[in-house]
């Protein structure tokens, strides 16, 4: 394999073009060489934007064109199956996005035909098990300080409902994440299920919104699952994980320092979290500045927040007159003009 | 110059490290190329995690190398502006990290020394410029629905001071920061300045914690800073822009989801914002993920949370199961195995 | 009647203790004027502190006694159906603790008796229907903007466990509480039920902890309860309501303006609400001084926070220092000895 | 004295009103036995309201009647040092509401009218000493766990300011509660002020708005306030306390729970805090429950949240549902019938 893993994407659509253009910001040991769609004009527009040349109208060719060392499947869910298994007979690792598969048995199958291989070359794009809040909240469980997991407690609301689905959509297509994600963070299997609804927003006639889940793991834990994906008023998805001394809840927005995301409640208080330091705080500042620069010297045109030398000089004139004004005893002082 | 930008890095400490590693991840348009350190030690450990095989034990051999198309100086502070000069007289665009000098009359130097060369090559490290936090903060502003900007207060506090030095240290150190975010997110230069501090924390013998400064702009606005160096409860930083019709927060931890991470207070309410959809709010995890997707082709070792075809099959199977409950009415349902 | 309901309370201790206390701090139109209890020692001790001469040692001799014209039952709770009937009996108002019987159909006998009568004299300790929380949270399903409501999540969660109760006294003595201001907030009776449970804590031996409750209600809303009477980390109940448009949350420590305390999930924001003005802000705070200038007068002894005419003094004094400062245009004023 | 205190109140404005109202409510040990205002109309209206007979055309004539054992000035500011030398001529105790007297001078003269007398009988409504938030932060620094008390930082915020009035009177008017209650807070008097403004909200002409003030008290804390009288959003009254090892917040809408409602910031966590059981959860609402239940005994009119026979019956029967689901366990069980 080249120094860099070389990544194909199939599908240029939102989340294809997401993914290109994370490639393109820059990804450790990664380059982005090639795209597929046979919507040529999408594919075009979206090359040009990522600096790539090499387009292929069927993600089939692009699989076989020797050209990637990875494919990203990010293709309408229908099409997931037949590309995965594409990749797997050209032994190449995939990220697959959601869902692997149109049902469990023909995930089945995919899973058979990987097993037959002796190979691992499968990913599927569950990205919540690598959002900073889940993540902290894992943490916090596989530490055990709070005690066993009893129950977790979770939503999941988007504004509106994508048109054309029935109530089996929203348990497949949006609820698969809490599907997913609450036994990766129980760390144990759902062995048994049970659905509820009661009174349906009217704002959506075609099904059921809200619905409610509970799930069952292995270790006994409950999750119970509020989705609904017509909610109107924001993306909203939380989880609170009860624990025998303490919650620990992803709340609805959380924290910017990635390191501290989660609320704990124990001990009679509830808890946010400081970052230590500013590199902590301003991880996100740090990595900005840096990619407008470097674009600045690119195009030749300075970023408009990028600090000059001018304003350097400024805020120590700023600095030099308040330390005078210390050294008077609190006195005004003006500010040099530069 | 080369299609992607060549950067060097001067000092290999924390902030060098940084940036390096920062670029490492990918920076789109650049490739870290070579890192100068006086401690060789520290910059072939550096050059090891980064993957860059160029190392100078000085940084005036690295400017002058011809290896490199832009440099960072993230060297000790004294060195900052002999380097920054070398890199006008070499016409590198150079990011320097703050101080751009030690006092204002060398920074005046620099800014001549520029002029004179008719060129904009200078970038000084004032990162709160690029924090999503005090970039949503100015947009609002911007934007005006608020009426006016009248006051703002800040605060900035650390967990712990840098032994060793003395009050000015804490204007020029940590305050610089306020010192420069705060005119720029008002739009108008500070010209008259007032430093204030009353009873000090025994907890530190060198100088005076917390202080006060006052900072008043061209356009009126009077701004407050609370600089604490030796707090102890956590790393803080809050801004709030009191304008005509409402105020504005930028709260101690800032919500997660970067284009909504400030407080308005505006009509009796006090708001915090929703994101509009799982792009906005889960924008760190698809890039996480495909970090870690990466990470795992290149090493051979695939990354922990990375979800295999058969976690696919799982929530395949469960979300069967979850509609077989719906279409039975609500009975619960067990899961079978894979 | 005479001019002020004279109350008798039956049970001496901490319920019971609390309304006494709730009386002689003062209830517009009440007087507390007698107390019940076996335990003639804690009575005496009661009655002492809060001014009352008639002690019975038996509810039924209170009810009896022609002293009263209104009864509070705070005894244990098997005795609460006989105490309630004898004041049907005596035709007194009653207002008894939860619950008002052991069981369904003693309620229900209590129910026909009082029908019988063609009185409405009972009244049910449900006081979460007089939680400003909880009826801010009404008010604003009643005023309908958010749409019809569809689901309520609720956590009622205590600190540790009363011993010696079993599975059903969750439900029966904590969870009645839901049972109760659920149907009452969205105005539709209970009709269906499902209870379910996962892990229980192993802190706790004898019971389920925590359970999980499913009710639904004539109007279709489905309202979720998961009910902790040991999860250790404090007293916690929340709830929010799911409607079509928007939700509305009742925090775990709602805010202490009474008006607001509600937060608003719509358009986009999560909303919280200041009040108006300083009455609606210090309201507590005004009740609070009024209590302790009066008792200051009462005992000869000024509490200690009562402000005095020097500190009236001391404030105009540091007032008139402020307006110098003002007039001098922002010069250093020190304040004059009183 | 009577076994009451007889209070008399003069000024039936809107803080008389107020005040006339809580005494009405039930006050321990004291009764409203009196009224006085020039406008007879607007007294005998709070008469009414109240259930007073006794009113009088003029505040002194109430002081003299004998007919009161305590006396409540809540007439316009101008009469208030007069009615409180009259009060301190007949020795009645005083409630007077800020001002004490129109400027230090005046207020100095009624300190030297009391001493005169050796008597301790003027109380100055400075009620932010009883609000549950600002004596919750003054019991924390106290304690003085976060070590000594450095610096405060407050704001003071109008919707919208009183018309006809200066720049002085925002000092004098608004200020004056933070101006009694920090050094109140610190323990220590203030011996110092600065005052400062920059740009001044251009939707009201005749001031200031917003005013920045400095205060230094004898122990060396400085106390720093932002007063805005016409900021539009909403009342909101804040104060952050740093101390040495944390700082202690009173946030914008403090909670509930009269115990608890400040957040600490310390140990890296912000912290706010949960009770420890439902009598302090819902402290106001049991008092509210009981006052609501007197009141329908009082009118013969039940109150509309006030739980009957029926409403306990069918708790009773839901809950028996629920166990009869558990002992199920856990299918849908529907509710009987009343």
């Amino acid at each position: 394999m080249s120094e860099q893993v070389r990544v194909g994407v199939i599908g240029t659509g939102m989340m294809g073009g997401d993914h290109a253009r994370n490639l393109a910001d820059g990804i450790r040991g990664a380059r982005l060489t090639a795209l597929a769609d046979a919507d040529e004009q999408r594919a075009r527009r979206l090359a040009g934007e990522v600096g790539v040349a090499d387009i292929y109208p069927d993600g089939r060719q692009l699989i076989d064109s020797g050209a990637v060392d990875a494919v990203i499947v990010a293709a309408p869910d229908p099409a997931h199956a037949a590309l995965v298994a594409a990749c797997l007979d050209a032994r190449l690792p995939v990220l697959c996005e959601k869902p692997l598969a149109p049902n469990a048995e023909a995930a089945r199958a995919l899973v058979a035909r990987q097993d037959a291989l002796g190979a691992d070359l499968v990913t599927v794009g569950f990205m919540r098990r690598f959002d900073p809040g889940y993540q902290a909240l894992k943490q916090r469980l596989v530490e055990g300080r709070e005690g066993a997991l009893l129950m977790t407690h979770s939503v999941h609301r988007n504004v509106e409902a994508y048109p054309g689905q029935d109530s089996s959509a929203t348990i497949t297509n949006s609820g698969i994440h809490e599907i997913d994600v609450l036994p990766w963070l129980s760390g144990s299997p759902v062995v048994g299920v049970q659905w509820a609804a009661g009174r349906a927003s009217s704002l959506i006639s075609e099904r059921h919104d809200p619905q409610f889940m509970l799930l069952r793991d292995a270790a006994g834990a409950l999750h119970t699952v509020e989705l609904g994906v017509h909610l109107q008023y924001g993306y909203d998805v939380r989880c609170e994980a009860v624990c025998e001394r303490a919650t620990v809840e992803l709340p609805a927005v959380p924290a910017l320092v990635e390191q501290t995301p989660v609320v704990l409640n124990a001990g009679l208080a509830r808890q946010t979290f400081y970052p230590e330091d500013s590199r902590a705080r301003f991880a996100a500042a740090y990595r900005s500045e840096l990619a407008a620069w470097i674009d600045g010297i690119r195009t030749g045109r300075r970023h408009p927040d990028a600090a000059t030398a001018r304003d350097g000089l400024r805020a120590s004139a700023v600095a030099e007159a308040l330390v005078a004004s210390m050294n008077q005893g609190g006195s005004p002082v003006a500010v040099e003009e530069d």
